[in-house]
């Protein structure tokens, strides 16, 4: 098919399409005129890093990011260990991928632990041992600041200007931030942070706010236009601060999970077209 | 019985015993050493204030704050200047049951719209007006940033750093905010927001954060060290910036409503003496 020139920037992340494999969601990329996928760990996994990057190529793709490292809160020394570790073997993938973006969810309290400010304090250092590693192998880490409803138990990073707190003390090119809609949309201090991230936004996610929010508020990423969003100032702003890469689309929602995938894709590329790049 | 001194500042806000009448509350209060209590409208009007305030005064205790008054979000006139009559019988209740501190929660997104600036705009001009009224009436407007995951339904306010941005363009004793632990528990930014309040602070409110939340997020508030607040460093921040009033311990649980509420109360008395006011 010929390529459409609106879609020249947009990217399935794979979680969208969850019950699809990496081969079955190129092809629906393919088969939409979708040039980008961000791909998950997991679902690599089970083909290995190898045959995930064939099939991408082979289908005239690109990997816009992988998901993801991080869960770096741990404060016992073993699980601090594993971790780190972890994140070494998602940066090899991402590199093995060739992709420039490894997503990372810091991770939460640990279990029992009040002390927000400790465990802040040890994303911060486990990034100073991740980060070289990172960059010496043309991989950016990049901070994903998490809605503040999961700061207890998924993300100690809640805020945009959090992240660059953090990201700015490396290089541009080892550790960015993501911008994604439905964890920053509500912050007041949203358009001065874009503006401060410039060359350090990694990657832009776009999915809606749902309300009210479904018993498992994980779930909680609707749909563009399904939500309270308004996309296109989020778009422009991102576009104004130089980010020039994809704009992947990741959506968990068991209602999208329960679609048939192509029919999800479908109403993705209709959305993305008619919200995010409306003027 | 005889004061018990660590209680001499613990407020209960009678939405903690929801199933109460104000009689009630006010007759629990008296039973547990509570000195003073939080009010809410309905509860209120159900008697009139003369007689909630009469009840009050007679029991010895004082009234905390009053809730609520806000919602002043939307975008047509009709709705706006109901909004606006309302917000004035709040504040005339608040002047009526003898407490200076009108708690406003600001409102989320009107049904169907996503400009979240133009709502935040229009509770700022609603200030304007509502400000030098309740200050002829001796009360403050008490600006209570919601947590985020509140922003698209309940309150664009979202951060108190958002809120004192407001409230400066007020005399002090006109617009306050609200300092409620479970709202900025998360924010990276609270030290350097609770210590720029300094005498802004109209009230200081406690309750835990919950995981999982419920599926109703209205009543993910807990009671203290049922979830992941450290509570001492708010309390030191609170105070070193200089306020000096109550703590309102205010909990919207389903299964806190459930238990007796003289239970209730005797475990939130012990709670925030184990938790609250340790070192």
């Amino acid at each position: 098919m010929t390529a459409d020139p609106r879609l020249a920037k947009l990217s399935l992340n794979q979680r969208t399409t969850e019950r699809w494999s990496v081969r079955e969601a190129v092809d629906g990329c393919v088969r939409a005129g979708i040039p980008a996928i961000g791909l998950w760990r997991e679902p690599v996994a089970e083909i290995g890093v190898p045959a995930a990057a064939s099939l991408v190529a082979d289908a005239g793709l690109r990997v816009s990011s992988l998901c993801r490292g991080g869960f770096l809160t741990a404060a016992d020394a073993a699980a601090r260990a594993e971790a780190l570790a972890d994140n070494r073997r998602a940066v090899d993938e991402a590199a093995g991928l060739g992709t420039d973006c490894l997503v990372l969810v810091v991770g939460g309290l640990p279990p029992g632990s009040r002390d927000l400010a400790g465990a802040r304090a040890r994303v911060a250092d486990a990034l100073t041992e991740l980060a070289p590693y990172a960059g010496e192998r043309g991989v950016r880490l990049a901070l994903e600041p998490l809605h503040p409803m999961y700061c207890a138990d998924r993300a100690v990073l809640s805020t945009l200007g959090q992240a660059l707190d953090l990201a700015e003390a490396f290089p541009v090119d080892q550790v960015g931030v993501v911008v994604d809609t439905f964890h920053v949309w509500w912050d007041p201090d949203v358009w001065r942070q874009i503006a401060r991230a410039g060359a350090r936004i990694a990657s832009f996610q776009v999915c809606d706010f749902l309300t009210p929010l479904p018993a498992d508020v994980l779930l909680g990423r609707g749909m563009m236009g399904d939500g309270h969003i308004d996309f296109p100032p989020l778009r422009r702003a991102v576009a104004a601060a130089g980010y020039t890469g994809d704009t992947e689309v990741e959506i968990f929602n068991a209602e999208v999970w329960a679609t048939d995938p192509d029919q999800v894709v479908a109403t993705m590329v209709e959305r993305y077209v008619e919200l995010v790049l409306a003027d």
